[in-house]
């Protein structure tokens, strides 16, 4: 039996995942649905619930119910592990003094407007003081977080979003596939260009019909509508909670690839919310193990599974009759070949999947620079610059297309950017294992038969939650820790192959 | 300057009030939006919130700091009357102990769930036992909360819905129009059954062109879409927040009068909404001033103006334009008749203005019998339906079209029924006075034109939010206490009169 600790602190914790669940679903709304007259009334509802959440996170009582329950020696091993995501929780939201979070939160705000209007004119210089007194106050708030956790105050602001990450874990796997890149670049380019290229296909590609090709993809790859909607939003994103995803896409009348490789994209992270623990609704080991899991879910099955040729085989002829399509252009040969382009461009979310490390390492070391003091805020540019034309050969027109392209860093999330490519990296580690263990899982692609790969997806990653760190997870899945192999093996195979 | 127990109440009301309002929209988004497989945790979301605002508003602080701001001699008017409201809201939520507010909440939810399922099979005595003890906990809250608001127990009840409700003056209203309702709904149906039936509109109406339709008139009527949205439920409402106005409809294609009139109806609660005062947003006096007033304002906007010979003058060529239609049934007088047809139903919902306040009526008397024991639920079909031959002159075919079919008692909402015949009543007055003390008003209808309207609704109803009780708002804005005259002259004039 269960004793007081522990119930007690599920109990809070239940409290806390119901805020913060119906914090997710308002958010939703705002980006999806919300007229923009309602913004200012949802900022007090959302600023509310999440100070709710924050106040019983930091209850006085905490610590000892927390104390206690490590204490008790009934707990059984899920139980242990929430505890231990608990304790996790509790000792970020108990890091910051209360006035530094305010000061962050006001900082990021403002210079999240500023970067909205220096972002177009690619006016660095504009935004730099906003930018300098969020880097000053995110080093603050890392360096007390380090303190609290144990870690190096870079470590402190990565585990926000991938808990237990490790600057020598990444930096060997980065350090590993960094200097290979510019090289494997370009061998995917020159033999792209030794073949004809693609054809386009010639829309128009109808909202309507794009949004009935989309709902069917993703029922297909085990979407339940029963628990989630399908929605437009500028920015697409997988929202909601597991009971009730929200996917969010955006729709372009001149080109169906996009929508329809961004539906599959967020499927990815909804099939993992969805196929959480559903015994730990709520709880903190039931939620996502963390950004490079959630990531290596989206791209395993956007990157591994619908770019392959088995899956052009089986989308072809839905394409065809979606869209009325027909002669090559239409045939599945081509369609892989439009999906496995690979282009030297300035701009991360357009990459391809050969160049995105290069953009993800480079913003990697740049951060990692300015939390250690090592690379002054004026000098970003020129060092922006100077990594891209090493890594991925070109330099961008402006620091529109340069250092000012993403949010991150202008609102405060620092530390962020590694979990693409490690998510990139286990992505591929993880189908690698899954077609080792069930051999009829590429096969069953070309029939548009997904269950065998969900099957394997919700056993090894979705129903563990965060019973376990990324690493066991991917330890107990693949067998070994992550590594850039299969990533590299996968790269190859795609892009360097006769 | 206002001293600290004030603003410290203005404060943790801000909190409720954004709380609340988030619970408003996510249950919005439940009836609109969310997949089925959502309910469990939607339940989980909102069933947090509600007791989060509760907890906060029965804080054993809020005593002390109640009767402090009390003593406070530096309030303005406004702040007094959201002390008011603040105390009133207080002492509904601390009137029942936590073990009834449970076992009431516990009961409903089994009631409803019963009540679902027997009111097709129109087997009332299914739902008896469930009923029973929701009544039997009802009554023991009416009389809990009777004894610390002061009133009757029935007015305790009334009082949710109807702040300061007195069945005195209910009685008065109802008793002097209750005696003359088989005789006018009598002499409006032989007036109706001496002319020709009015031609119906023949379809198909398409959603789209229905949706349009209901939008344009929106618009017209002054709802303002950066503040709100019209999208699909099955029970059509109107939720949200003052600054975020979600209404529904349900369209349905053989019919376009019902999705119309619906969409009519709740711009008049939207319109309320939105104009409720700014400066008091999420205090208690900002607040709708109660249900009476509120119907009073989708039913001047529906039955009032828009079953006006003057609206259908407007809306004949747009409706024409909009479906395609041509011929005598498309023209004003046509419409005008189809929108003011009577006819004895059994049905509450369907029901026109002439019959409606008799089945308000009896509804009344029934519960107050029941409340106050006069009345066995055995004993209540019987009742009911000698009710409605006597006011009606018709007898249901079963308890489905009789005392099964309106969810309120079944979901412990009693007390609530009076409001919709008060909010008549009251939307005739102040038509009568809005027409008086503008004359442009009603032939500005005939053009589209319903600014003179909103006007005199903002300025006299909707900016007062709850800074006057009922009754002051009516006195204030017609220059008498509520009767039933002006209801009793409307009616006469458009179904009566030669």
């Amino acid at each position: 039996m269960t004793g007081a600790p522990y119930a007690a602190l599920e109990a809070r914790f239940a409290r806390i995942g119901a805020v913060e669940d119906a914090a997710a679903m308002l958010q939703w709304d705002a980006a999806a649905l919300m007229p923009a007259g309602g913004a200012g009334a949802r900022a007090e509802q959302l600023a509310t619930l999440r100070l709710i959440a924050h106040e019983a996170l930091t209850d006085a009582s905490l610590s000892d119910l927390l104390a206690g329950a490590a204490a008790q020696p009934d707990l059984d091993d899920w139980q242990r592990a929430n505890l231990g995501e608990m304790r996790r929780r509790w000792l970020h939201a108990t890091a910051l003094p209360g006035d530094l979070v305010a000061a962050l939160s006001r900082a990021c705000s403002a210079c999240e407007m500023r970067w909205r209007a220096a972002r177009p004119a690619g006016d660095f210089a504009a935004v730099l003081p906003d930018l300098a007194r969020v880097l000053t106050l995110v080093r603050e708030a890392a360096a007390a977080k380090g303190a609290r956790l144990g870690t190096t105050p870079y470590e402190a602001l990565l585990d926000e979003y991938e808990p237990g990450g490790s600057t020598a874990a990444i930096d060997r796997l980065f350090d590993d596939i960094a200097p290979r890149l510019p090289n494997l670049i370009g061998r995917a380019l020159e033999r792209q260009a030794a073949r004809p290229a693609p054809l386009p296909l010639e829309g128009p590609f109808p909202v309507d019909a794009q949004r009935r090709l989309g709902v069917a993809l993703m029922r297909r790859l085990g979407f339940d509508f029963e628990h989630g909607r399908l929605d437009v939003s500028l920015h697409p994103f997988c929202g909601g909670t597991p009971d009730d995803v929200r996917l969010t896409t955006r729709y372009d009348e001149s080109d169906c690839g996009r929508a329809l490789m961004g539906v599959l994209h967020e499927t990815g992270h909804a099939l993992y919310e969805r196929g959480l623990p559903a015994a730990w609704r709520r709880q903190p080991v039931g939620a996502a193990r963390g950004m490079s899991i959630h990531e290596s879910q989206s791209l395993l099955v956007e990157m591994q599974a619908c770019r392959s040729r088995e899956f052009a085989e089986f989308a072809a002829p839905l394409l065809r009759e979606t869209f009325g399509g027909s002669g090559p252009a239409w045939e599945a040969e081509n369609l892989y070949r439009l999906n496995t382009r690979v282009a030297r461009s300035p701009i991360r979310v357009d990459a391809d999947e050969v160049t995105y490390p290069a953009h993800v390492i480079l913003r990697y070391r740049l951060e990692r620079a300015m939390i250690a003091g090592d690379l002054a805020l004026e000098d970003l540019p020129a060092a922006w610059n100077a990594a891209m034309r090493d890594l991925i050969g070109i330099v961008p027109p402006s620091d529109r297309e340069g250092c000012l392209q993403d949010i991150h860093w202008y609102d405060g999330a620092w530390g962020y950017f590694p979990t693409y490519t490690l998510g990139a990296m286990t992505a591929a580690q993880l189908f690698a294992a899954a077609r080792d263990s069930d051999p009829c899982i590429l096969p069953a692609i070309s029939a548009g038969e997904f269950a065998p790969l969900l099957a394997w997806l919700r056993a090894n990653v979705h129903a563990k939650g965060s019973r376990y760190s990324t690493a066991e997870i991917i330890a107990q899945a693949t067998g070994r820790a992550l590594d850039a192999a299969a990533y590299e093996r996968h790269l190859a195979s795609r892009y360097l192959a006769a």
